[in-house]
């Protein structure tokens, strides 16, 4: 090997060698690569004296040079660690460093880049002929050494360490041990000061802004909400309820006037609040509701009330504990209906005694949650002051006029729900975590229980039956992934913009669904797979099982969200075109899903290599496939 | 229309109609047809001679004869009702019956049989082939009124209608009530003294020979298990574990001495015992049980002892509150172990004291069923009389040694586990009755619950969205077809010969899996298909999922259950061939699958009239297809 090569120049070196490898390049291709390279001004002449050499259409590589090639490129991937992964530029790179002691400069970098697309390899591709052209340098298969546990709890505390630990730390203590409490009154009032401990620890004010006595840190909220999934899930609920929901409304739908009066008292959970909005007769319809919200100019007050049986607010979680409703009611200015909207109710006095007006009633025992205070309010004229009206998007002004600041009344409607998505991702990632405890405990079960004396005499532990692996594994797998999905939809959601608003309440709407579904799914496999032990009280999945279950048609049935999912997608794939284009669309989409799926990714279907199942891009580009495939054969058949 | 005609040739109208028409039958078909009417002694000269005219294939009928067949055969298709099953033979007697008043004879019928086999049609075809000639004169689909809610009553009572509305009026009882109970302790003693009525009303004897006070009606016990599942079902599997399975151990794994003397207690309640197989080490695998029961010659005694913590006995039903044990344990004579046997041991005194030797612990709280009182057992080297042994399989004799009518010991194993197999139909039943309970409280929801405004302003009734009709109508029907399965298999038990055995025991174990998790599954969406009330304790499904989910787990693990209905479905299909004859067997399955689903079914797949769909012959070939066909490419898998 010529020692003079530059390390720029060196690191093309593989790509030469698959370009001309068997027929991966013709000579019209390599013709390209050659007038390309002509043109390159950042390279020096002596440079491109040796890539005009090496790709001069007409003069292939000798079989000696080519032989020195593959000697380099040997040499190089023998430095390779067990855990990196290969591509043709990262052996280049390596090929670069064996040769010099020089860094690559940028310009040769995007010569690099270059030619790899004038070649018309992508990544994906890239490995795939990398894995080809030298079967013997394949990575081999990580070692047990390469995980370690605290990269991974890393990975999964994702930058909220330190809250999860306090968290972690906190779930220690004997007051939030797991005992199983037959009477739900006695349930509810441990599940309260455990509401209060966590106020008192600090870590109900994350969603808040410091000036209200909060941190302003929305990430950190909803890893506390996560975190409370191994406790008593009635607490999580609880928390949601009080700090998500309640605190929620206030916050997102009220203004300056009610988070000054409100914040800090409701997440130190000195005022307990409740969110009213579902009523007997309307649940998923919220903008069906009946209870009435009716101003009247001359005492400047909202008359809050309930026309009849059916519409009083049901399931409503604090219902028992609670000084104040966030009710959902149908805003009546001058005889006018402006659509729902909230208003602060007090319902109970310091003593705890209900107010004139209000009724409450227990709903007593649940599948589940039973630390959960569910109740039903009924409202008889009740009379509040006008500032009790959460009045960010509608507003009675002076001279007693309904306005907003979003005309189009569904709009407003949609604007005021939109603060529900982040209890979705929170519910989406409660099941997730549910499943992820009901995995490890099913799981440990698995690898310490034996059943079935083998030929060798020992029983057989029963984690090697292949029909427990295939019934633990595969939802082991799907957990982590909803868990990734759902902690970026965090993520995104934290730092979104108006316009991403929409995308992100179809995602919220569809992992919410889908997480809680396989959690009720994942939680029962793990209790049939611990047979009777799964059944015992004190194994735990009795809990995980009972109080999740909800999980699958609360803050959204599952089944009315797939459906705003799937109308979602078919409005986006309607809005990107013209209706007139749509023939051409489908050819133009059955052109690229064919393009992702087998062009950029030539053995699909067909590699089983480790390497190949284990790579990113392929999950990504055949999940990808899927989507606008199924997406594609819908809107064909919605069209017929 | 000619009035001489007598009715039997009218009736053969429709047919020769059918088989003239189009292309349906060939000059040589109608020429056979016509020699064999000359064959027909019981024909009359005149009866002949039209029927030859009919069949004449060189001089078929003109058109304006064709004309008057159609007239007639529309005419006669008016008098049908709206329930008849309209077939060729059918619509041939209704136009025998417009043109005279005779009724057809024995020979005419005769006749009309023979021809119909001639024209090669079976009662299938011959329908498709009506529905094809006359599109206009299809049965109208049936109308609610030929819905007799007392016919459907008492086709599900199927016999027992007796019993099943003792159990019904008993349920209705207040101490039958269904309250929540949230102290364990209190539910148990509901449940046993509910099990107590049971027997004081008569209804826990059937299952018993009458010199015992029984009634020797095994059919009856089992209609009595499977409506407990209406009631408190902890109460259904406390009567099971008393009657079924310690009364099972004690009646058919005991002899004489055995049933004199407690036969007529246990089912009385006069004596509470519990069925002591299931170690905490040994669950599925009965075979590995670590309890001893070790016989001593010179004392003429047992020694019953758990030799470790794990060989204690776990989840057993009715531990604290029975006086006597059915003890499962490897039976020692001489040093010599013969598997398995069952030997009763005295667990508690007459004041309900522990016996020395006897420990017993809670299971305690469990997921469900919390009515039963499961506990752990331990012996400490207790000592019992030989007597105590239940030995019909296994007997020691006055010489202190060990003899068996079945001298293979696997063999005796198994016909032991044998008395299991009605335990399995029991649960079975119960899971699918509870899945009724669910599905009647979810349709019923579902048929008065409105949620969103429709376009006319009303709102829509949810059972009338095609996602909750996808939701709940699949698993009614699943429902049902799993109910007859296994109360058809309850009457098969009943009556069984020994040769019987197997495939019962194979039916009992593949059923009762499919029935229990296909119970979970549909309960679970019953829940979810009745939203936040669903989730309300007082709206059962609570009770329904916790009680039920031990099914798929308990009286054999479904997945356990599953690889032995697989083996036996293996080993039928391997014995009823020679090993050198595989090929040949896998072409004739083949070839038979073809015919049955292809030929005796000639529009498989294709026809989707409402009369084919709701064909039993249809399904069954259907089913007997994916049957064959699923068993043959398994085979050919695990050949490979």
């Amino acid at each position: 090997m010529n020692e003079t090569l530059s390390p720029g120049i060196l690191s093309l070196l593989p790509l030469f060698y698959v370009g001309w490898s068997d027929s991966v390049l013709s000579p019209s291709e390599m013709k390209l690569i050659h007038s390309k390279i002509k043109s390159y001004d950042f390279l020096s002449e002596e440079e491109k004296s040796y890539l005009l050499k090496w790709s001069d259409p007409l003069n292939p590589p000798s079989e000696v040079e080519f032989k020195h090639w593959a000697q380099s490129i040997k040499k190089a991937s023998n430095e390779f660690s067990e855990s990196e992964r290969h591509s043709l530029i990262d052996l280049g790179i390596e090929i670069a460093k064996n040769n010099s002691n020089n860094t690559i400069s940028d310009s040769t970098k995007h010569a690099i880049e270059d030619l790899h697309q004038a070649l018309g390899l992508n990544n994906e591709s890239q490995n795939l002929l990398f894995d080809k052209l030298f079967p013997g340098l394949k990575t081999k298969q990580k070692s047990q050494k390469d995980y370690d546990p605290n990269v991974i709890k890393s990975l999964l505390d994702s930058g909220y360490d330190d809250t999860k630990n306090k968290v972690r730390s906190l779930l220690k203590d004997p007051m939030f041990a797991l005992n199983h409490e037959a009477d739900k009154d006695i349930h509810r009032l441990r599940v309260l000061e455990q509401l209060k401990a966590l106020a008192k620890q600090g870590l109900s004010g994350y969603a808040f802004p410091e000036k209200y006595g909060g941190m302003d840190k929305q990430g950190d909220h909803i890893a506390v909400f996560e975190m409370l999934a191994y406790g008593d899930i009635s607490t999580a609920i609880k928390f949601g309820v009080q700090i998500g929901l309640f605190g929620g409304a206030v916050y997102m739908l009220g203004t300056e006037k009610h988070h000054v009066k409100y914040v800090e008292a409701l997440h130190k959970t000195e005022l307990i609040g409740c969110f009213a909005m579902t009523e007997t007769g309307h649940g998923s319809d919220v903008k069906g509701l009946e209870t009435t919200a009716t101003y009247n100019h001359n005492t400047k007050e909202i008359t809050v009330h309930s026309p009849n049986f059916a519409a009083g607010k049901e399931y409503i979680g604090n219902a028992m504990h609670s000084s104040m409703a966030a009710v959902f009611a149908q805003l009546i200015v001058d005889g006018e209906s402006h659509g729902v909207h909230a208003v602060l109710v007090p319902i109970r006095d310091k003593n705890n005694n209900l107010l004139p007006g209000v009724k409450v009633e227990d709903c007593g025992y649940k599948l589940g949650l039973n630390g959960v205070d569910n109740g039903r309010i009924w409202f008889d004229n009740v009379k509040v002051p006008v500032d009790n009206l959460l009045n960010r998007y509608g507003h009675i002004n002076e001279s007693g006029a309904y306005e907003s600041p979003i005309s189009n009344p569904s709009k407003r409607f949609f604007t005021m729900l939109g603060a529900l998505v982040v209890g979705r991702i929170c519910v989406g990632l409660l099941g997730i975590n549910a499943s992820k405890k009901a995995l490890a405990i099913a799981i440990k079960y698995a690898n310490k229980r034996r059943q079935f004396q083998s030929k060798d005499g020992s029983e057989t532990l029963i984690m090697d039956y292949p029909t427990h692996q295939r019934r633990l594994i595969p939802a082991l797998s799907k957990t982590y992934a909803y868990y990734f999905a759902l902690k970026d939809l965090a993520e995104k959601y934290k730092d979104a913009t108006e316009e991403e608003t929409r995308e992100i309440e179809t995602l919220a709407a569809g992992l919410k669904a889908k997480a809680t579904w396989h959690a009720t799914h994942t939680i029962q496999t793990c209790r049939e797979c611990c047979g009777g032990k799964g059944y015992l009280f004190e194994n735990q999945f009795s809990s995980l099982k009972a109080d999740t279950d909800i999980f699958t048609t609360f803050e959204g049935d599952n089944t009315v969200l797939m459906q705003l999912v799937s109308k979602g997608l078919l409005t986006e794939f309607k809005q990107s075109f013209h209706d007139d284009g749509y023939r051409a669309v489908i050819k133009y989409l059955f052109t690229k899903v064919k393009h992702d799926a087998y062009e950029l990714n030539p053995v699909f279907g067909r590699n089983t290599d480790i390497e190949h199942l284990l790579d990113k891009r392929f999950h990504f580009h055949a999940f990808e496939y899927r989507r606008k495939k199924t997406l594609l054969t819908l809107s064909e058949r919605m069209r017929k």
